[in-house]
């Protein structure tokens, strides 16, 4: 029997699950949307579900089955595979223990690990960074998460939560982040904050085609980006305040890291040049020589599957290492 | 014979140099003052005459010398070995090709690395940081300087630039750097823009009784920490300002590398409490909860031997690691 690997990532929107060979080919890969009904428990449950489903698909025999990896909701301490509070997740108040919960139902080894982590692991196996040995990942989404590879390995500090980029503060002067921390990266360009940034500028005052479409719903990042692309001003100078800090925050990997590659995922980097041109432009002008030179700062390449290749490639990688 | 190893600090102020056996025990200690006399042609030349000293005094054989690692002035890509234009050496315009300049001396490998990222070693191998896995450190002196280690091993990056946590954004409105980037931690809180802010402080209007003990020469640190400690109102407002912008650094730190323990040395830190208790006041507030539990924020403990154990170490690893 050929060895498997179980790489799971569990969104708060879809939950997906593959099973992978020792090489990190996907043989078979399940996708539903997250059922919250019963908090993590209808999760587990589903997951059990999928993970029938691919054995019976693909024609597995259980016993096939190493080991998993999930790529899961955070705050999480990869030491003892617990979820403090996670906000994307209606019901997982105070503690939840996912390793072990995952463990007793599927009864092989699980290690979960941060989601935007495992992202930049797939991006390095299997996408945009490819062929580097140090990388840094940013998914600039709903929030700003972050993934480091450090000579090809995973930057996990001691208790699995490194990388968080997002959480930098690149303006000790700006607005609370929902971390706490003041002037973070993502408080000041993740999506939601892009929305809320052109919002609050419409109520001091401002004036923006933008409304024109909006119907009276609330302006999100895609409003802003479209009017920033359409030349309203108001739109423009959001949009660019926001793409200005998102310059400084891979200025600083650049100077923390010292990476071969920088790889921008996530929803908002679907605005293409609209975000590159700008955080180039911060990027070329503040960046120091020497650091930046040679680093390739590129798009993500496997959007919703960067979760199952790193999931996966965590997996292999955990056995070989045993 | 038993293998040594040659350690080299190589300091604006003071070069030393040192005889390390395997169990990084350094056998014997030289240091003189720095010869700039003719740039790096005459420092070349005095670690030589140093060598030579230190393996008379403590009776070692050449031939026992395995490999060195000097701690060297940045801008450094270690990969070349070669030096951009170190701003604090005089006459080290344009490009230093310290390696290469080392060895056709000395005729044993030498590794230059940067000197912030040797302390940072030798503070994990023989000071606040024994027994840690993943430690931050940064120098706060003349400049900020940083040295990560990850899972024991320093954190390079792909030409062993990674660490310069001093040149972080963390006030992307804030003043421009000597980098050339805006807002850097080192602009924000080094030993020398202390003294720059109050000094601006005063210029702008400012009163304080510092100026009694000036007698017209320009404020130092020293002189804003003193005024501080004894309750002047300028001094503090300037003081407080610089050490909360150290804490953001610090918050940084924790939530990019999710460490074991971050060391702050370099001459600012002098200060003691003056400097940890206002840095530990923004750590506790605006650092995230799992991160931040447990992580020790220390002073460091080697002083001007950091650099000395760290280049030592360095060099037994790479002998292990060949």
């Amino acid at each position: 029997v050929e060895d498997r690997y179980v790489a799971i990532d569990m969104g708060g929107t879809q939950l997906r699950l593959a099973l992978a060979d020792r090489d990190l080919n996907l043989c078979s890969v399940v996708k539903e949307s997250t059922d919250h009904s019963r908090g993590p428990e209808s999760i587990v449950d589903q997951v059990q579900r999928m993970l029938e489903e691919a054995l019976q698909e693909s024609g597995t025999e259980g016993k096939a089955l190493q080991r998993g990896v999930v790529a899961s909701p955070g705050p999480l301490d990869t030491q003892t595979g617990i979820v403090h509070g996670a906000p994307n997740m209606p019901g997982w108040e105070g503690e939840v223990h996912l390793r072990s919960m995952l463990e007793d139902r599927l009864q092989i080894p699980i290690q979960p690990v941060n989601d935007a982590n495992v992202a930049a692991v797939g991006e390095f196996r299997r996408g945009a960074g490819r062929g580097t040995r140090n990388l840094v990942y940013l998914t600039v989404s709903t929030g700003i998460g972050g993934g480091v590879i450090v000579e090809g390995r995973l930057l996990e500090g001691s208790k699995g939560m490194a990388g968080e980029i997002g959480h930098m503060t690149i303006d000790m002067h700006g607005p609370t982040c929902n971390c706490g921390n003041i002037g973070c990266l993502e408080v000041l360009a993740s999506g939601t904050n892009i929305g809320r940034r052109f919002r609050e500028a419409l109520a001091a005052g401002g004036t923006s085609a933008v409304t024109e479409w909006l119907d009276g719903r609330g302006a999100t990042a895609a409003d802003v980006a479209r009017g920033a692309a359409e030349g309203d001003h108001l739109a423009s100078t959001v949009w660019s305040d926001c793409m200005e800090a998102l310059g400084f925050g891979v200025v600083n990997c650049i100077h923390i890291f010292n990476p071969d590659m920088v790889v921008l995922g996530g929803g908002v980097t679907n605005a293409g040049d609209l975000v590159f041109l700008p955080v180039l432009s911060v990027v070329d002008r503040y960046a120091m020589v020497l650091p930046r030179e040679g680093v390739g700062i590129v798009r993500a390449e496997l959007r919703d599957n960067a979760g199952l290749y790193g999931a996966a490639s965590l997996a292999i990688e955990a056995m070989e290492t045993l």
